[in-house]
């Protein structure tokens, strides 16, 4: 089968011989109407499919089925991107960064037959796309992966870990990582503690919206990213995204401190338990640091890999009524190490007590982290933290119960099992993940205050 | 023993025979030390024990050993509370509420011996530690239970609906369930279904911090709580706790719509998805309408307890590399419901829905919910969610994780288990729990804005 640009059969021998590509300007002209716009490329592989894809001025996208006697011309090839560079060749030029993508709504398009949104767009796409990009900084695109964020595996960060450290071994400015939104944070922990000494900054960044639809926040993001990744102060894993639903600044939070915390909005990242390090306006490039770098950027420093993963990790949820036999069933399976999200300052139901020091006596740590996400936990306060204490629990301070998922997979991988050594490394503040000192500032203000 | 006032031995003896009750004002004499204050009782009865707790003026509380030589003077009686009533008499007058006591901090005190919080307060020593209650309204209060809130179990909601059922039947103004903050939002959730057609509201108040402590909120809570109970235009279950930091305004929120969001704030509980109802000034007993009412008092209506849960609920978060075996334990135990608490839209990992397909399969209904918290679920916009929905998961638009999970728990037990019934019964809007529309301004602002 022919494939071009996700075109096939006659529609994709038609537009080969014109020479007609995605980004040039079309019409197409069916029965009386006309239609006049960008051709875009195709996602879905169908055979037999002959509908072409035209982003029209307003910027919607239509599909228009061509049939016998419809007319399609060729009105403009879509500009050239010129600057485009590559990397860490001799004499690499300053400013160089790469863009890893691994698949997302970044990089998704509707599948026009069942009208969901699937990850296909290539990087090569991405930059015919958004040509601008190459004004921030001469950068080189690829493709490492290919997968929804909710797909993603412990086993993915080692394989993103090792791709984004051999970045940095070849001398890259920063690296940007398309990344599907619903678990971009947690990957930007697990590549906060996957890489040791970072000399340059790792941008996760992602898009709230399908890149079609109008309201897509894809470009500005990158833009955003871009910047950061380049120009940035900082040598940390963040997460840049929409600092408001207003087009006018990018937020860039701190990889192990921030949080998806609406499902569709395009500021749905933030902080929590700490302030975005840095907003970047994504028109001017200005930077303004708003809150504290923890490493600076140093091209000079050289990295550490430390990236592997255990996935014999569980995150369970405290709620009224929940089951010893679910803890019971983790330690018979032989889990690797538990992440309780408790509830306030860090308790779960006294009845539990008994099924998890029987895990720590088979050498299972427990870490404690709250569900109420802002704040700290404490089991000094009460005796059920008492007892949680007695039993081995480890508290972990105001880090977040998916960051603790993250970095105790991470420390059972790199550091050690012994519960002494796994206490000791999740106590210790590599990236930031614990913020001592809450300002009163930190909690947000709500909608009737 | 001997027990007076939690105090044993000749303490208690004594105290007794001097007819000194908590609340009276004391001096002890201690070799050259005086110390002067009110009397507290004893939360922890041990035999043998011979420390007195004096709260001194400057509100602190210490503990001093009587030792031989030790005189202990009676200054004062503690003021009689004269205007407490008893509820549902012939002719009961208006206004008259109920308080029901469960435990937690609102009723909880140190334990001077090992330093921890334990929960003791009794009913009684709430109404001589804060009279002026009563100056809000008649009151009666007892104790249900005096357990810690993570403690809480589905059955103690059916006990707790029973109680509170057959208070409305006697005709009280409204009930206030002191609760421990950890698990309030569930409780309150729980509540509001439980008991259908509410006449009355039910409010749920606890305190963030310890009412020995100075900054305690538990008074103005409690405040804020009678005068919603007492007087709000409102007849469902609501949490009513501190605004903000400052001591000013206490909010009523739905039951429904809360959660604690910050392990130690004041104002840790919040709507999300929804604006608090009121806004309530514990001083002037103003009642500011800020959000909507969605079932107005009516103490004529006949209320109707549907007030089983099912305790085979779990709740299973959503995380890279979540094992799908702990779905697979799920059904293999037989449990009767699942909550997923999924990434932004609604998701899980692709290689679960096998598990969770095989689940519905077997009859158990699988719900989706985000961890998001804020916004709503749609499976319908990406390929993975198409999938979810076609295994059959239910996907519950904005509510709440622990609401899903408690609304499920009730649903199972009082409605059906059959999979078309549940369905109908967690998409069908009984207290609020869904809104269908939001507005920009639902989400919180945050401080770099």
């Amino acid at each position: 089968m022919f494939v071009y640009h996700g075109y096939t059969g006659k529609l994709a021998s038609l537009l080969s011989s014109m020479n007609i590509e995605p980004g040039d300007r079309i019409k197409v002209v069916k029965g009386g109407e006309v239609f006049e716009g960008v051709l875009m490329p195709r996602y879905t592989i169908r055979s037999g499919e002959d509908i072409l894809v035209i982003k029209l001025d307003n910027g919607y996208n239509v599909g228009v089925k061509i049939e016998e006697g419809s007319q399609i011309s060729l009105l403009s090839k879509k500009p050239r991107v010129e600057r485009r560079g590559r990397i860490g060749e001799a004499g690499g030029r300053r400013g160089e960064i790469v863009l890893l993508s691994t698949g997302g709504t970044i990089a998704s398009k509707i599948d026009y037959e069942t009208g969901a949104v699937v990850p296909a767009l290539s990087t090569e796409e991405i930059i015919e796309w958004a040509p601008d990009l190459a004004d921030i900084a001469l950068f080189e695109a690829r493709e490492v992966m290919s997968v929804f964020s909710e797909d993603i595996t412990p086993e993915d960060w080692e394989r993103l870990a090792r791709e984004v450290y051999e970045e940095m071994n070849r001398g890259v400015a920063g690296v940007v990582i398309a990344h599907g939104t619903d678990m971009m944070s947690y990957s930007a922990a697990a590549l906060a503690f996957a890489i040791r000494d970072k000399p340059v900054p790792i941008v996760f960044v992602g898009s709230q919206r399908s890149s079609d639809r109008p309201s897509s926040d894809s470009i500005l993001n990158l833009k955003g990213a871009f910047i950061t990744a380049a120009k940035a102060p900082l040598a940390e894993s963040v997460v840049a995204m929409h600092a408001s639903t207003s087009d006018e600044m990018i937020a860039v939070h701190r990889g192990v401190k921030v949080r998806k915390m609406h499902t569709s909005r395009r500021d749905a990242f933030q902080s929590i338990n700490d302030k975005p390090i840095a907003l970047v306006n994504p028109y001017t490039g200005e930077i303004k640091i708003v809150g504290r770098i923890l490493r600076e950027r140093d091209r000079g420093r050289t990295p550490i890999l430390e990236g592997r993963f255990d996935n014999r990790v569980a995150l369970v949820k405290a709620y009224p009524g929940v089951q010893p036999e679910i803890i019971d069933f983790l330690v018979d399976k032989g889990f690797h190490g538990i992440v309780i999200e408790g509830s306030g300052l860090g308790h779960i139901a006294n009845r539990l007590i008994e099924s998890i020091k029987r895990g720590v006596e088979n050498g299972i740590p427990f870490v404690m982290t709250s569900q109420c996400l802002f704040g700290r936990v404490n089991l000094n306060v009460y005796s059920t933290g008492r007892r949680l204490l007695e039993a081995g629990v480890i508290p972990l301070e105001d880090m977040l119960p998916e960051v603790a998922y993250v970095k105790l997979s991470w420390v059972l991988a790199n550091k050690s099992r012994d519960l002494s050594e796994v206490r000791k490394w999740m106590l210790t503040n590599l990236e930031g993940e614990i913020t001592y000192r809450h300002t009163l500032d930190l909690f947000p203000r709500w909608p009737y205050e």
